[in-house]
């Protein structure tokens, strides 16, 4: 694509005029690009590769002083970045079929847009939407229903009466709607409790590779709309997510916990049972929510406090040597001024 | 059911005898129930719910002053409610049978009251007891000897030389019997020790979804009768976890390390290799386990200490802000008194 | 196997001439082994073990006193065990074939030596090298090309474009080549940044099971040479592990980081995004990678510092409650001092 397409298509502005039209071949990271390519700097740590890089064009926020590439002023380059992307690779698309080793019950409703690969089963009373694509050895359970458009990578395994809205896309291996962890102590044992509820999840969710979404004890597991969960990624049974939150790999929700909206829990987070985390909340990676955090704000730690809270505590006790040498030092002043004092 | 007919079958009184005999038609939490639902109240935390909730009729341990629905004592509602839910929701039955797309090996010896759903794979030699249930893409291998009405979800793994006791139950995705992570360093290069030993899980052991289970390098890893291992588990080689233990989310046991029994890891909890966890221990979440902790008994932290010693050093570093202040006003006035005795 | 026989394969002196030459007929753990079990000792914890063990050999790196057994005499005994147990314990053969269950694009290049199991599925364009063994329902999607004698255990997922090297082994449930976690927040939704690049898998990698490694955004995501992966570990969008890494189960890699040569994680460790772990770097467990630390050496904590740095911060929190006694009785001193002075 010439640049001035590209240009055009996507409402760009250059720093200086470009010399002639040169020709956008591909996307490349600002220290891995070459003649042809297009990069973008979205994080200031970069900056100086910016200066360095050999990207034809670069997509940037704000001027770039000694950057020799043409400069593509933008807000959000991040966001025109992933709708070039999106133009340069669109998604493959699969044909309309049943695969005809799919198992397919014969009173599920499948739109007949959809895709139905190899070894995937559907199991009865299942609806599927136009356009979805269940790419191989998916898993459709009892009673699901399944929107329009969505995107099912191969092996994700949907229990029954779990509920997707239009666009959702579920990576391998993730699985939803598996029995929440309830057990009454009795007699020594632990009894089950059926987990009799649902998963409910709303429009342009995205969820990664080897989730576990819980189906609801008594009440649906609810995911909101536009909200993406990563890789690894644990929900109980009963919690609610907000619309439009981010849960980062390997972060973990317990039963009944609830997230806001614009909610985003940084990686290898834990929150605890029955806790809400208010809209707007960020939890930094690692942390632990013991209790209901309000928001807008920012939390860290186990228990996860207000996140300068949090960095005052740490930089006392990396102080931590200098009061015992100031206590020492004191000691031995009080001690001498003693014998002085005789 | 009949409000009378359900206090019969559960032998349950009610505080205040109801007015009439209401018809219940469902379970539903205390903030959602209406008339004709059950709830129950199993945590402190929703009393002032119990008082406000709709619901026709609430199990509870003691009488709940000021709430209108029909009290029902029981010693241990959240057991009563798993028996009513099971009462009310049996688990679907699948029909004996072997999918015409499931590959079965003709050594394997499959009892005719097995269900062996699509896609399914049982390699030579393996053994499967009555009435258990593989509901699709199931994966048995070479030997292994699953016991009477078990029920293995979708895409569940058994690696070779697996053995399940009775009623055991394992949620989609999750793999037992993959190679334990041995390695020699040897000559610049991680050589591979093989596991050789097997894995070993018995009766009413439930498994959630996306566990990983390591076979054993030369003696089973083992899994107690009655445990409970929570969605995303990690059980490394030749782990022995004792019967009745609770393994919550996101847990991570290392190699050779052993649980006694009733003893309960909660969520994002790590265990180092070669330890042991005693008898009716409580790891608290995000704690990591690094030597022996004798049972029973609550620990926290990391390293994992008694509970009330966690809390106690957590008490003394929230208070350092106050030490410095101490420290300082001390420091001035040791200075002054320096001055005035001077 | 003759004990003199072992000997001579495996170029062992025993620290005192056997009597007879008894026959090895397995390989036990230090505490189960009896007669005609060869054991090992690999770790000083288990030295007591070993002199009471009831082995008939014992493979040890010095001479233990008062241990019965043939001591079996090398520098590495672990090593050394790992060659046994690979000559004992050969890998099952699995035929050169396709089955008939088993989805293979006509574009494929399958070498005629692969086993090709039930239910897998190969896309257009794929290529898989001699000896390669896909157990069964293994996906391996468009364009990928996979080396010589690779093993993927059931249900492996390989999005398109990935690509393994020679000897690489993937246990079950395992995904390589998911959406990597890239959105950019505009307009009050988060828009997806396709994620453009590709895996690169090299040589003699293995990886555990329900592992997810993401394919890059713009540059491909790198394993070394080598290197192995424990279960359910994290490897976001872009990073780069080096050559002969250990990731130890449960952590986390965030996008676009990079880990130098032999480089270790141990379990549950999280390290952020575009930040460098240099050689030989060992991250103990639990920690939480910041910012670039250099190899080699040992580092703890959240943020990981410095293993000896972490240890003295971690005695001088233990030390708090007499740092508050030592200024308690310092403040008693001057107070009674302040009034002997008035």
């Amino acid at each position: 694509m010439k640049l001035s397409e590209l240009m055009r298509r996507h409402d760009l502005k250059a720093v200086t005029p470009p010399d002639g039209d040169p020709e956008i071949r591909s996307v490349r990271p600002l220290e891995a690009a070459g003649e042809g390519d297009l990069s973008f700097l979205n994080n200031r740590k970069y900056r100086q590769q910016a200066v360095e890089t050999k990207a034809t064009a670069v997509l940037t926020a704000e001027p770039i002083p000694d950057c020799e590439a043409v400069q593509l002023l933008c807000r959000e380059p991040y966001a025109v970045l992933a709708r070039i992307l999106a133009d340069l690779h669109p998604e493959p698309a699969y044909p309309a079929s049943v695969h005809p080793s799919a198992v397919v019950d014969p009173s599920a409703r499948i739109h007949p847009e959809c895709h139905i690969g190899p070894h995937c089963v559907v199991e009865a009373g299942a609806v599927i939407g136009a356009g979805t694509v269940l790419v191989n050895g998916v898993t459709v359970g009892r009673d699901c229903r399944i929107g329009a458009a969505c995107r099912l990578f191969p092996h994700t395994v949907l229990y029954h009466g779990v509920t997707l809205g239009d666009r959702v896309r579920i990576h391998a291996n993730s699985v939803i709607g598996s029995d929440g962890f309830g057990y009454a102590q009795t007699g020594g044992i632990h009894l089950k409790v059926p987990q009799v509820a649902g998963v409910r999840i709303e429009d342009d969710v995205e969820i990664g590779s080897n989730v576990s979404i819980d189906r609801g004890a008594l009440s649906d597991t609810v995911i909101g709309k536009g909200s993406k969960i990563d890789n690894l990624v644990q929900v109980a049974h009963g919690v609610k997510i907000g619309e439009h939150c981010l849960v980062i790999s390997q972060s973990g929700i317990s039963g009944s916990a609830t997230l806001g909206r614009y909610t985003v829990l940084a990686g290898q987070v834990g929150v605890v049972g029955h806790v809400h985390v208010g809209d707007q909340v960020v939890v930094m990676g690692d942390s632990v929510v013991t209790k209901d955090l309000p928001g807008p704000g920012q939390y860290a730690g186990n228990p996860a406090v207000p996140h300068m809270q949090y960095q005052r505590q740490k930089a006392r006790e990396r102080n931590l040597a200098k009061l015992e040498k100031r206590l020492k030092s004191l000691e031995s002043a009080v001690n001498t001024k003693g014998e002085t004092s005789c």
